[in-house]
C-alpha cells in the first residue's frame, strides 16, 4: 500500500527520511469545506486511535451540530464556547469575551502534551478582528509539542498565522446551490 | 441557534422557504482537504443517524486507511475498489476494470433510495481519463433519489459534471510542507 494520498500524482522519492513533525494546518477561503474537513481528520485520526479534541469558536456553546451529535456518540470531546455570533449578535463584549477565555483553554490543551490532533473551529475569526493577538497565537504554537497537529479552519486567516503555518489550504467557491438557486444549509451535509 | 454556518456572513434572509433537497456536491482542485470535506460530512451525517456509505476508487481494495478504520469502528459502509493505482501501475486494464466495476455498485447504490448520502471518492479520476462515460454518471444523478445528497472528490473535475452539480468546491493549495520542508503524508492528518 502506498502512502501517495494523490494518484494521479508522480510520487514523491519514496527513498528520502520521513520527517516525521506535528504541522499547524490551516483551512481558510470563502467556499465550503474548511470545518467539513476538519472533521474529517477528526474522524480520521479516532480511526488510528489518536487523542484528538475539537475547540469551536463563536458557535453556540449549546448548540448540537451534527458534529456534535457524532463527537458525543464517538467519546470525542468537542467544546463549543460562544453565542453564535453573527453580524445579528447584541452583546460584542461578552461574544469576545468568551472567545478569550476559549483560546486560554486551548492554550492550555496544546502546551499539555495529551493530545495528538487539536482543532480549533473558526479560530480565524476572533485573531481577524483583533480580539486575541495573533503574536500569542505563533508563539504558543512555536511551544507545541513536536508530535501535536493543530489545525485551525475559518477565513481571513491572518498572514503571520499563514507564514508560521505547514501546510494552507484555500477553499474557494465554485459554485454555491444557495445563492443560485435559493437552497438553504442542509443538516448532515453542513451542520 | 441559527443555521448560518458562517458567522462573519450577513445572514441570508431566514423568511424564504427552505428548499429541501438532496445536493449533487464536488470537491476539487489540487490542494488538500477534498476526501477529507466528504469525511467531516459522513461524520455529521452519521451523527444525525443519517444513512451513509462511501465508495472509494482506485485505493487498494484491502488498504486500512484512518477513514477505513473509523468507519469499520462506526459500522460505515466504505467500499474501497482498486489496486492502489499510481503512475507506477503495470497493468492499467485491470485499473480501468475495477473502477467500472465500481461505478457500477455506486449506480446500484444511488438508485435504491436506501441511503441519505452516497460518497464517490476520488471519482473524477476515470471520468477524467475517459473510462467511465461522464454522460452516465450525469445520466443516473438525475435519476437520484431527490433527497439523496452525492458527493465526489478528485482533481480534473469533468465540465459536464460541474455544470450539473449543485456545490463545487476547489481546494487550493497555498502551502505544502512536503515540497517545501520535505515532510511526508502524516498518518492520521491524511489517511
Amino acid at each position: 500500500m502506498t502512502e501517495t494520498t494523490d494518484p494521479t500524482k508522480e510520487p514523491q522519492s519514496v527513498k528520502g527520511p520521513r520527517i516525521k513533525k506535528g504541522l499547524v494546518v490551516i483551512n481558510t477561503g470563502d467556499g465550503k469545506g474548511k470545518t467539513t474537513a476538519a472533521l474529517g481528520v477528526l474522524l480520521r485520526a479516532w480511526g488510528r486511535n489518536m487523542r484528538v479534541e475539537m475547540f469551536q469558536f463563536l458557535k453556540h456553546t449549546g448548540g448540537m451540530f451534527g458534529e456534535k451529535r457524532a463527537a458525543v456518540k464517538l467519546g470525542i470531546p468537542i467544546k463549543a464556547m460562544g453565542d453564535g455570533f453573527t453580524w445579528r449578535s447584541k452583546d460584542m463584549d461578552r461574544t469576545q469575551e468568551l472567545a478569550r477565555e476559549q483560546w486560554e483553554n486551548c492554550k492550555k490543551a496544546i502546551l499539555s502534551d495529551e493530545h495528538d490532533v487539536i482543532i480549533l473551529d473558526e479560530f480565524t475569526y476572533p485573531l481577524h478582528y483583533g480580539w486575541i493577538p495573533v503574536q500569542d497565537v505563533v508563539d504558543t504554537l512555536k511551544n507545541k509539542p513536536h508530535m501535536l497537529h493543530v489545525i485551525i479552519t475559518g477565513r481571513y486567516a491572518p498572514e503571520e498565522l499563514v507564514e508560521f503555518a505547514d501546510l494552507v489550504t484555500e477553499m474557494r467557491e465554485i459554485k454555491h446551490p444557495y445563492r443560485e438557486q435559493g437552497i438553504k444549509a442542509q443538516p448532515g451535509l453542513e451542520f
